[in-house]
Order: structure tokens, then C-alpha cells, then sequence
């Protein structure tokens, strides 16, 4: 049910036209209140979109009542044009949408869009395919609008936690963060918790930290990142905050999860868990370090239980960020201790990397926390999709 | 001639047997004198290996008088052991010095090992090896030690920059830092030069930083990189300190070409310069942005000039690291300006990347400072020989 699983939201998904394969290509989620309580996380990435610039400045106030995403187009390095294209985008779905007895301005209408950098958008296109969402929009359309954020992915992706009373529920797109270039990542999640402003912008923040950016392949967020969450209050219930933000992680921890499962090219999903570590920051540095080594993504995908390259990528976190003793480290890669106190430990062949998903523990014994990072193996199939089609 | 193009050095490599494939694997340089200036460049990496340790404290006088140096066995994480057998190592090779009347200390004998991390080395078959190397030291041995540094090197790779009556030679190892867990770097440098311990360290710590520390390719450094300089002052010459260092630095930009040359499974040499930059730290940060791009360096392989890939790795970097107004960016490749200000520029398909050597310019309009660091393309023959065999 993706994003219509909420009450107070109607959703689509259309082909447009925008993608020459004829799938569909345009979401509208409206948000019908009564509360049209929002907030967003955008890319870090100082090229940003056009509607990454425009999308920021919607939620800034902490207020969204619709957005639309289109697949087929980045609308990425595309000057002051696109960035009018991207606000003629919004003014046409807030008028659209006032014809439908739905009073909404320009300002409120986030824009999403994802696909190849440096192509202006086919406006004609895209907005004919607006008109057809708009007219499209259901309670039961969240499915369809999960379908149409699609690029590369094998799949949509969406999530629901039920709680007592109230939901919250989301779609996301992107074929691994292991290929942010190409696949950006989109995400918009409904509830109809009453939370106001600030629990929205502070809940989202925290779970977005600990869920979708900690998959991390190569480190950079694309051009077009973007996660909105909008709530409705429709449910009638007002949660603890801390309450709504586990739903919420619990939400997007799944749609981390699929992404990663969906990455491109991948044949392992590898999970780096630092343990004892100082303090979460300096666990989740360490772990980053370990999941940005080429050498180690690579030893996994030819099933080969590298130690060294786990803890010569530890190696170099700086001790102001990461304190520990190199010479104390462990490792278990699939449950087999194969380094104890940075030197040999059990037999690597005791370790079994024929499935998919690789665990890999790296205890730093320097204190008591923890961060896990997903990521992906590096393999044939990665530098062939990266390389053979432009993007 | 390599190590022993300058006066006051002999040298020598020889199959000791540490490699199965019978292939040259110990070598040792010696400095005759009269002066027995050193200074060493390590790895910042803290996982370190014996050796490394080793000959941190060995040049932190500012002397050395020899050093030996295998392939076949990195000696990292080996614990105490590893450890005491590069000791044991330094002070068999002071010892059997000695009987060729060369006065030497053990505390004065460096130690450099390269190969695979987490094996002790055959240290009947080294020592041996070493009395081997030392008997066979000569003014010409300076092609045979560079020969017995490599791994899976496909050629040795030295340089000579000759002055006006003072030299300086060197030689290195390493299939290209695109593989540092496998490909460890090591570089041994020789002058006949008058230099002081003082002036020895600054210019090596200035050219390193310009030369070998600007080839990068996944951003980190092996457990084994090693960079010594030894001077015997045989010629009788005293360069000014300037004159020096651009020596050092030619044989040192010479050196870190072959290497990027040499990578391991790439199929380009990538030279990315940064260009109007604030400063040569920001140039160079942005530079590094790029050359870590997978998506980046898989585009290249695909002969595709993406430059949305290169702005994108740009717009990673911090702003307090590198100021520039990223809707400004221009960006050539091989001499085509397909951005300009962040947007699309010249037609693509006039820039042609069938050759080896790509060049990238980044303008980034913030200021006149410039630097160039070189990569490698991220190709299927990377990710198998990173895959394929174990290291």
C-alpha cells in the first residue's frame, strides 16, 4: 500500500511518456490533511538538482500538501531553465489540483525527479502526464506511484508499520546507493500520526541517519537524493515522538534494506557491524571505511574472507575520530573469527560466502557502541552497468 | 642504474626463494659513504607492518646505512613474531655487512616487505637470501634490485635525474595504487648529493607529498608503503636545497607515471587537474574527489566523457575545504568542454578516449591555485584480479 497506507493520502502512478519504454513514469501523492505537516532530507552534494533547490525551500516551513516525482530525467545540471521547469512543474500541479476542489499553492507542491543528468525535461510530456495522476489519484494508489519512481530497479520498494491507531508507510527508489549517479535515491513516506513541525523534522533527521545513510557503496549522495515525510493527522492519534520516530525507522530500515537487495550488478549484500567501539560516530567512521574499500567489495564478490583488507581499511580512520589499539582488532566474517588481535585467527576456510548476505563483526574492544553500514560486493556486473551505458 | 646511478651505493637482487615462481625476490642497497644521510615517507595507515615500525626508527636519526628489501611476504599482521623477525633481519644483515668490512649497525639497517598480509616470512630462506644479495652487491646492481621489489608488477620502474656533478637515482614498486592492500608501494631513492638529515627529510616529505601522495585510486594507503632517500655526499657536490628537492621530484614524478602506467588490470591513465582553485589543498581535495569515483572511473573504461560523474564527485567536497560557486564549474576532457557552468558544454562525441592517457581539467573560477592528481579506470580486469586471488 506504500504511500496510501496512511489515512489522508491519495496517490498515482502514469505513464507519461517520458521514458522511451513505455513504463510508467509520473507519481502525485497528495496529502488531504487535516494537517499538512511536513519535512524533507536532501542531498548534501553541493550540485544539487533543480528540484532538490525547490523541494528544500517547499518543506522549509515545515509544510507540504502534495508532490509530484517523475522517472526519465534528472532535471540535474540543467541551469536557470530547469529550475523554471521545475517550478512551472509545481504551479501546474497546484492549479491542476485546485480544479479537483483541492485548494493548494505552487510553494506547497514539492517536485522530485530522477533519471539521466544534463537533459532538460520534456515539459509538454511531463505535464500532460500530471493532468493524468492528478486525475488518477486514489486511496489504493500507492502501489502504482511506488512503480512509477522506478529506474534501474528490478522492483519497487515500499514499507508499512502498523501501529495502534495510526501507520506509517513509504516508497522508495534506487538500485543500490552503490550507483548514486545514475541511481538517484527517492523516498517519500505518509503517516497519520498528528505530529507537528518540529517531531516531523527531528524524527526524520534521526532516522534517516541511522537507516537510509548508512547505506553507503562510494560515499556521495547523487544530484537528486531526496526524502520527503508528510503527515496527515488523519488518524486522529498524536504519539509519543519517540514512538512515531521508531515507526518511522522501522519504515525506512526496510526501504534501506530493499535498496539494498535491488543494487546493480551486486551478487552480495554485506552488512559491517563495529562493535566496542568509542562512540557510535567513531563505530559508524570505521564501518564506512570498511564498506568504501574497493579491494574488500571485491575479495567478496570472488567469496574470498580478506581480513586484511577489513582491517587495513579500519587502519585508516584517523585516531581523533576512531580511538582503539589496531593491534586489539578482531574480525568474524559469517561467524568465523578470522582475525584475533589484528593477526591470524580461525581457519578462513571455515567461512562460507555462498549466500548473498555477508555479515562482517569488526570489534575495535576500545568501548561499548556500535553502527552497522550496508553495502555491496564490487563486481563484473557493476563495471559493466556503469560503464557500458551512460547516464 | 636505478639505486646506483649515484656514486657511494651498491646493490643487488636475487632469487632466494620466498616466491614460488622462482623469480628475483630479495635485494639489498648499501650507502658507502662518506655520509649516511636518510630520511623516510611511511604509510599513515595504523595498521602497520613490522618493517614499517622498523624503519620509522630507524631513519628518526636521520641515518641509514643500508636496507634490504623482499617480495614475497609483506610481514603485516604478524605480531611480536613478525616483528622480531624484522629485527632478527636487520641484525643479520648488520652482522653479515660487517664480515665485507662495512662497518654497519642493526639500528642502521632498514627493512621493506611486500606481498601477502597475515604470513611470516620463511626467515631461513630470507636470511639466506640476504647473504646471497650481500655478496653480490655491486656499483651495477641497481637494475637487479629494482627487479627483485616487484609483485605482480609487469616491468621494474626506475628513474635517474643527472645534475651537474651530483645525481640522483631511485627505484619503486607497485602495480599502481589502485590496489595498495595487494600492490604495496615501496621506493628506495639514492643521491650522491652534500645534504643534511634536515635537508634530506623536508624535500622528501615536499616531493612525496606532490608526486607518489598524488597517484590515488581508492584514497587509502597500504599497511607496507615505503619511501626512503639515502645520500652518500660521494660526490662532493652541496646543491642548493631547491635544486635538490626539483631533482627528487623529477625522479619521484617519474617513478609515480610508471606506476599509475603499470596498474593493475586498468586500461587508462587518468590525470585529473584541478585548476583556479582558492588554494593547492582545495585543488587538490577536489582532484581526489574525482579520481575516488567509481562511477567516475567506471564511465572512462566505457570511453564515456560523463562529466556529470566529475561534477558530481566535486560537489562532495565541503565547502570549507574547497570555497567555489559550484554553478560555475567547467569541465574538459581531453581537450573538450563538455560542462560549462555546471551545465552541458562542447558535443561529447567530439571527445575521443580510445587512447591509454586521459586528461580531465576542472575549472572551478575561485582562484589561481592548481593540482593534478592521477588515477586509474575502474575495469572488469580490476575487479578480477582484486577478486580472483586472495592477498
Amino acid at each position: 500500500m506504500s504511500v496510501t497506507a496512511a489515512q489522508g493520502f491519495v496517490a498515482s502512478g502514469v505513464v507519461a511518456g517520458i521514458k522511451s519504454t513505455g513504463a510508467k513514469d509520473v507519481s502525485v501523492v497528495v496529502n488531504e490533511g487535516p494537517s499538512k505537516v511536513a519535512a524533507g532530507v536532501f542531498t548534501t552534494n553541493r550540485i544539487e538538482a533543480a528540484p532538490v533547490t525547490w523541494s528544500r525551500e517547499v518543506v522549509s516551513d515545515g509544510r507540504a500538501d502534495a508532490v509530484i516525482l517523475n522517472s526519465g530525467g534528472a532535471n540535474a545540471c540543467t541551469g536557470p531553465e530547469g529550475f523554471a521547469d521545475t517550478h512551472r512543474t509545481a504551479e501546474h500541479v497546484a492549479h491542476a489540483l485546485s480544479q479537483t476542489g483541492r485548494e493548494v499553492g505552487a510553494g506547497d507542491v514539492a517536485v522530485c525527479s530522477t533519471g539521466l543528468i544534463g537533459l532538460r525535461l520534456p515539459m509538454d510530456t511531463l505535464l500532460a502526464g500530471a493532468d493524468a495522476a492528478i486525475t488518477g489519484l486514489s486511496h489504493d494508489g500507492g502501489d502504482a506511484a511506488a512503480e512509477a519512481i522506478m529506474t534501474t530497479d528490478s522492483k519497487p520498494k515500499t514499507a508499512v508499520a502498523g501501529r495502534d491507531g495510526w501507520t506509517v508507510g513509504g516508497m522508495a527508489k534506487g538500485a543500490g546507493m552503490l550507483a548514486p549517479g545514475m541511481a538517484t535515491m527517492l523516498c517519500v513516506v505518509t503517516t497519520d500520526a498528528g505530529i507537528d513541525a518540529a517531531t516531523a523534522k527531528a524524527a526524520l533527521a534521526s532516522a534517516v541517519a541511522r537507516t537510509l545513510n548508512r547505506v553507503d557503496s562510494d560515499g556521495c549522495m547523487s544530484t537528486n537524493d531526496t526524502v520527503l515525510l508528510m503527515a496527515s493527522g488523519a488518524s486522529g492519534q498524536t504519539p509519543d515522538p519517540s514512538q512515531f520516530e521508531a515507526a518511522l525507522t522501522e519504515v525506512l530500515a526496510s526501504l534501506s534494506r530493499q535498496l539494498v537487495a535491488d543494487a546493480e550488478g551486486a551478487s552480495h549484500d554485506i552488512a559491517v557491524t563495529v562493535v566496542n567501539a568509542t562512540t557510535e560516530h567513531a563505530a559508524e567512521e570505521v564501518a564506512r571505511a570498511i564498506t568504501r574499500s574497493n579491494l574488500f567489495k571485491a575479495a567478496i564478490f570472488g567469496n574470498d574472507p580478506n581480513w586484511g583488507r577489513v582491517i587495513s581499511a579500519a587502519g585508516t580512520v584517523p585516531e581523533e575520530v576512531a580511538p582503539f589499539d589496531p593491534t586489539l582488532i578482531d574480525v568474524s566474517i559469517n561467524g568465523v573469527q578470522v582475525c584475533r588481535a589484528a593477526g591470524v585467527g580461525d581457519d578462513r576456510d571455515l567461512v562460507d560466502l555462498t549466500g548473498r548476505e555477508v555479515t562482517v563483526v569488526v570489534d575495535l574492544h576500545a568501548g561499548d557502541a556500535t553502527a552497522t553500514v550496508w553495502t555491496n560486493d564490487l563486481t563484473h556486473d557493476y563495471v559493466h552497468e556503469n560503464s557500458a551505458y551512460s547516464s
